[in-house]
């Protein structure tokens, strides 16, 4: 613990400086070995010209020490920024959110006093690609990616989490029964990974049934693990009904890289007037510590500031008559939390970070590859802008572009089939899928389907897109529409 | 009145049958005139051999009544079987979902004592068109489908909804700062359509925020529109948080079939035991007939039921000692109500349903055309499944693939950008997405698009699928990769 363990630092916006100071000051008081280097982000670097707001020398800082504790930022108002936390979780990979949501009833008023759920979120993948594309007047796309190594990465780090915290139970949220292939890999993964840790119980649930148990009895729930989307909301209500979301640290984990920060906003209005409160920065950053093996350091902190909880000395956000006994400033705060290391609370749980827990420990194991699995080419939806006539029409017009080994199968309409057969009542939008197979029901060629194309573009057919049809290991990889 | 209006109604499985004649017996009573053309639906019909659980001739007289009140069912254990309400919601576009959750406080247990908040949600599109491919060994997409004119419908309908049911507020969430495209014009449609409503308040929140706010403090929310995948997550919340999902009931609303229905499912443990609480079909049913127009018997059931709940008349899922007052079973309990027609809630609210404030009034209400943009086809992404090296590499290997007008731009790898330029950490799945591009800058030809594919299966290249990029009106239709 003699040798300084270099981190890199950022101030960041708003309230940031101050409650980086305070944060700063318990953690040295407490013990940290820090070595910090600062780097320059936020407002006034997206207005020096650099669009994701942090300057390019900053990452070589990040590269070096690996680990960056940061505060809020403030992104101007205006096109053009890009989020500095986008760019930094995409660039450096990093793959798991860590979000612990605790109650600290009777000190923090909640509706929910028996709460201590750690909301794993893969950080990736999902919708956040932003892989958009509006390709006909009425109908707009997004693509939603689910990766079995990106899937194996974020489970396998929430049963590692579970193990070296001593939590009991991972449940897994997905909306499998509709996304059978995406969600369902994640599912499929996630009971995969869940059976190598048989000292953990698992359990999944559909996310909509799960989302509700969660809001309404969280005691229940331990490690959480979810797909991006679903962890996204999911981890803002469950710190929100925690009790103050000024409460809430989280970790960002890549394979090599680590961002810890607090879950709230430089909230600009509060900037300079020592009224903040540090809590979240500083529980982010006791996750720090136990990340870089400091785990004698993160738990005298942590209990010194539960016993400040307990205390009642709270800043202006938690404060309530009756329950709170001081009402204190940021940095008195601080100094209130120095002053109770080496004490640990009386009601609340204390807090116990055993030695050798670091993340870092597995942080570098490897995904497992997929099998490699037998993939043949048997169709490919082609997807056209077409306003000319009704979903029988346009059979029969595929009719005519099919030929040279493919036939048209099925027309859809925004996942429902409606040709051939189809209701009526069925809504058609601008956007339909022509499913084209092998004529024999063997396999085909990609230059079958550049043909096809090359038909189509020649017939006059705005094709907006394809989608090869594959079948794995002789099952199809791909859904049948709704009938 | 005195004309019966024709209703299609199911039984179900489960506790099915014991609600439906419990909420049959309270609507009789109550006045309402109804011609009942009773079919069947279910686990006997899936296990005859109907893979949606429903007669083809069930159908016809779906499309004769335009009405449907339908109780619970039991979907056989096993594969092959199709969603029932997703057949019917797809095949007669019922592109409304509408749920009322309401808390009954100090009668039913909740936290959220103050809570009457209507989620309408997007039944249609979203990822629910369940289209999904697999097309490499590690990746799996679904695809995200957003429209106008279905978009349009649904928050038309939700400001409708409001103007007529006395609302004050329509709340929108989406997650456009990630999903420009589809959320952005999710969002976008909101904004317009609401302005076309100066009586109604509305707001627009980010999903995360929205739906922390949401399970935290209901009571700030009155109706709240909603893309499919965010209304079905919280609407299970806001069921779930208002007390018991035992009591709310939906309607499912298309331009010209309406389907209403209990929320919870048919409890098979329960069946036969005239134990079951019929109150969400029953709810469900009052939503029935405000939309045939019968809104003075609706009143009249409603507010009996109401009076019901207060005078401690529980079934035994919300009996609570020394809140409730008689413990009844489910005919006991529709009898309870019948006793009280007449008679109004003194605590709670009493309903108040306007004559004329039916839905069919603005049901057949067309969508407006989206005004059409000039479109020009100015680049495409081809996709491919490659293992064979890095981005560095896949850069050279497209550069000789390009020609004919067309130049490599830039190759992102799950959403991120990493070639040319990239960072070392980013984590490369076997799913590249390689953009196309004029040379002159200019439009390019669907035939330069096959020409494309035809050189890129001549040199043994596995594209999987590509989007096309398209103008509208000199915007790019389509998102930048993070960089």
């Amino acid at each position: 613990m003699a040798t300084k363990t270099p981190i890199t630092v950022a101030y960041g916006d708003g309230i940031g400086p101050e409650i980086m100071e305070a944060t700063l000051r318990i953690l040295a008081e407490a013990g940290a070995q820090l070595d910090i280097e600062r780097i320059e982000i936020g407002e006034k670097v997206y207005l020096a010209g650099n669009p994701a707001g942090i300057e390019p020398g900053a990452f070589d800082s990040l590269r070096r020490t690996k680990v960056f504790l940061k505060a809020p930022i403030t992104t101007p108002q205006g096109g053009g920024y890009k989020s500095l936390n986008v760019t930094v979780r995409k660039t450096f990979g990093l793959y798991a959110n860590v979000r612990p949501c605790v109650s600290y009833h009777p000190f923090v008023e909640t509706k929910h006093p028996v709460m201590d759920v750690v909301i794993v979120r893969e950080n990736e993948e999902d919708v956040y690609g932003g892989i958009e594309y509006r390709q006909t007047g009425q109908v707009t796309q997004c693509l939603k990616l689910i990766s079995r190594p990106g899937t194996e990465k974020i489970v396998r780090y929430a049963f590692e989490y579970a193990r070296r915290n001593g939590r009991k139970k991972v449940t897994c949220f997905t909306k499998d029964n509709i996304m059978k292939i995406t969600d369902g890999l994640f599912h499929k993964v996630f009971d995969e990974i869940a059976s190598e840790y048989a000292d953990i119980e698992n359990e999944h649930w559909i996310v909509d049934i799960g989302a509700a148990k969660l809001s309404d009895t969280p005691e229940n729930f331990d490690v959480v693990v979810l797909p991006n989307l679903y962890g996204d909301v999911l981890s803002d209500v469950a710190a929100q009904i925690a009790g103050s979301v000024g409460l809430a640290g989280s970790a960002n984990i890549g394979e090599s890289i680590a961002m810890f920060e607090a879950i709230h906003g430089s909230a600009p209005r509060r900037a300079g007037q020592n009224l903040a409160n540090p809590s979240g920065l500083f529980l982010g950053a006791v996750m720090m510590l136990v990340h870089l093996g400091q785990t004698e350091v993160a738990e005298r902190a942590h209990n010194a500031w539960l016993r400040t909880m307990e205390d009642g000395v709270h800043t202006y956000d938690i404060y309530k008559e009756g329950v709170s006994r001081e009402k204190v400033g940021t940095r008195e705060f601080a100094e209130a939390v120095v002053a109770r290391l080496g004490r640990r609370p009386e009601t609340l749980k204390a807090v116990s970070y055993k030695a050798g827990g670091g993340e870092a420990a597995f942080a570098t194991r490897m995904a497992r590859e997929a099998a490699a699995a037998a993939k043949e080419l048997t169709g490919v939806d082609v997807y056209l802008d077409w306003k000319d006539g009704s979903a029988e029409q346009l059979g029969g017009a595929m009719e005519n572009l099919a030929g040279d080994g493919l036939h048209i199968s099925s027309i859809a309409n925004r996942g429902v089939k409606v040709w051939p057969g189809g209701a009526a009542e069925t809504f058609c939008s601008d956007h339909w899928r022509c499913r084209f197979r092998s004529e024999s029901g063997g396999r085909v060629t990609h230059a079958q389907v550049a043909s096809l194309l090359a038909r189509a573009a020649e017939a006059g057919f705005d094709f907006i897109k394809t989608e090869n049809l594959y079948d794995f290991d002789g099952q199809p990889g791909y859904s049948h529409a709704q009938e």
